[in-house]
């Protein structure tokens, strides 16, 4: 199950509303994250039915829903009425997914993120996957860490070992920079990657434990009984995070070191198509002189030339340039507040 | 007579060379800083001939003839086969002017300037002229400086009086920022601003003393003994200052305060366009968030957003997007080397 209802503002102008940011060629070799996520399900062990066809289902916002289909066609899509972030999303698909399949067994996964170690995916999938079907348990991969990044989620195990089970022990929430660090020399703490495994029956069991009107609503919606939009518009909108794995009670996690990273920002963009030797990211015509640690996009013919600067952020897309700090790139939804705000719907 | 024959690559990529810097419309109200001159040099007193028709000619290159034609309809051109600097194209209009009005007086005008008062310099091209009439005189207008500025060319006079004449004792050319700050300070020097005042008869004697071959040349041209083209190709490449000011004898300049700035690079935007409360300059449609001293401009409908960023230029013009220090916006240069270089020519 893969979750490609985010719009991604923080990759304005590329993203849009008309376009999301999974939908963005931003994978190596201009695949975008999306398709590269529908790929990567593919292979998962178990992912084929007895046919051999693949049971990939992408969950979307209906707004969505044509250039989903037109990106990565012939993938089963889950229909959001709207976004209403991952616990309603999750928690629609296990109950359309229980209701034909009562025994199925789900790996829910992000559209937005890089792997570069695909097989160790695959390994560590399979290997959380055996832990659900073993004991009916809920988990997530955790990602050893690789630098003490703040911006993430992190998970605490009691020991931290490739590919083995452990259970997590606590949920930490974006930790100062200090902590961070501390986090990451300890070894006893992984990235919480948004990956999560456990099967459709417990992931709506727990649900209705943590999060009882998103499980009511979600098997209104299943029923028929009601209008799936009006059902869907009064959900809380809260992260599965926050409303199941936090709470539930013995998590599981299989620390795996894939080579991933967020693509949550143009800031990350390095991570995903590496850098030239003057330690710039380009991607369409470009002419830099005298700057490194330069991230500079264009996705049409327009060139962008960057004279004597650091570690900004270029971006041309479509009606709308984007230059900003590289370490402020976190911001770029600032530009699409000052946009919305402003009724000028034509850049958005 | 109004020089209009240069390119302007430091206004790259905006300034293209089919689209050269003096027909952009950077003037305020979108005017096109030719226009400007045309507009400015038709009050100049004298300027209208005994009909009412203004005697306003423009020297441009026959690479841009039918741009600027377009630009500023109904000016007699005198085309330059090539660029070839200031003093053959000063020489080829005094040899064409002189041909049919052998008494002709010539105000010499760059097209990229900015002028904030504009009567005042019809006043100080006024009292300019008068002293070319009584004594055959060849001039300059010298503008009082109001910063210390090494891009600059000085004039140095034993006493500057606005409006009244003085003799040039010495050019210096774009001193360090110690010796410009002395020069300031020092009240007894002012800017060259490339207006040059004498007749045409005198341009040519002097060009025959300081630089025959170009004076020949131009009256090879005027003969229409040989191809216009192969003669002017063989001319010398030098400014009139350099070749005829600096050497002349007794050349006179008016000291003028008229609100004047060369339009040479974006740098120079502000001084022309002024800056908002936050000190940004902007020229199009943007968005600019917790930054200040900006320049940014966008010629078409493209967004531009800038954030959290100080003193750069930003510039989306055509199929280009510049983003540089303003402090070095005279290396955009170095952008247009690199394109010519590469081969790409869709950018120049």
């Amino acid at each position: 199950v893969i979750l490609a209802g985010g719009s991604g503002t923080r990759l304005w102008p590329a993203s849009r509303r008309a376009r999301p940011k999974q939908l963005l060629p931003l994978a190596p070799g201009g695949e975008s994250l999306l398709g590269a996520a529908v790929r990567r399900a593919r292979v998962v062990p178990g992912v084929a039915d007895a046919g051999g066809a693949a049971r990939v289902v992408i969950v979307t916002a209906a707004a969505q829903v044509a250039a989903t289909r037109a990106a990565v066609p012939g993938v089963h899509l889950i229909t959001e009425p709207m976004g209403r972030n991952t616990a309603a999303a999750i928690g629609l698909a296990a109950a359309q997914l229980a209701a034909t399949d009562p025994g199925a067994v789900l790996a829910i996964l992000p559209a937005d993120q890089h792997i570069a170690d695909e097989p160790a995916l695959a390994a560590a999938l399979a290997r959380g996957l055996a832990v659900v079907e073993a004991r009916d348990g809920i988990g997530t991969i955790g990602i050893a860490p690789t630098r003490a990044e703040p911006g993430f989620g992190y998970l605490e195990v009691a020991r931290a070992e490739l590919g083995e089970v452990a259970d997590v022990l606590r949920f930490a929430e974006k930790p100062d920079r200090a902590t961070a660090e501390r986090y990451v020399a300890s070894g006893r703490f992984l990235w919480n990657a948004g990956m999560f495994l456990a099967s459709a029956r417990r992931i709506l069991a727990e649900l209705a434990t943590h999060a009882p009107a998103i499980a009511a609503g979600v098997a209104e919606i299943v029923a028929g009984r009601a209008s799936a939009a009006d059902i869907y518009a009064q959900l809380p909108a809260i992260s599965f995070d926050h409303a199941v794995m936090e709470r539930a009670a013995q998590v599981f996690t299989i620390p795996a070191a894939i080579g991933w990273d967020d693509v949550g920002s143009w800031s990350a963009l390095p991570a995903v198509r590496g850098a030239d030797a003057a330690g710039n990211t380009i991607a369409g015509p470009a002419v830099v002189l005298r700057g490194g640690g330069n991230v500079v996009v264009s996705d049409d013919d327009t060139l962008i030339a960057v004279v004597g600067l650091d570690d900004v952020v270029v971006v041309k897309s479509g009606n709308a340039v984007l230059v900003i700090r590289r370490d402020a790139a976190q911001e770029v939804r600032d530009v699409v507040d000052e946009l919305t705000r402003a009724g000028l719907t034509d850049y958005l």
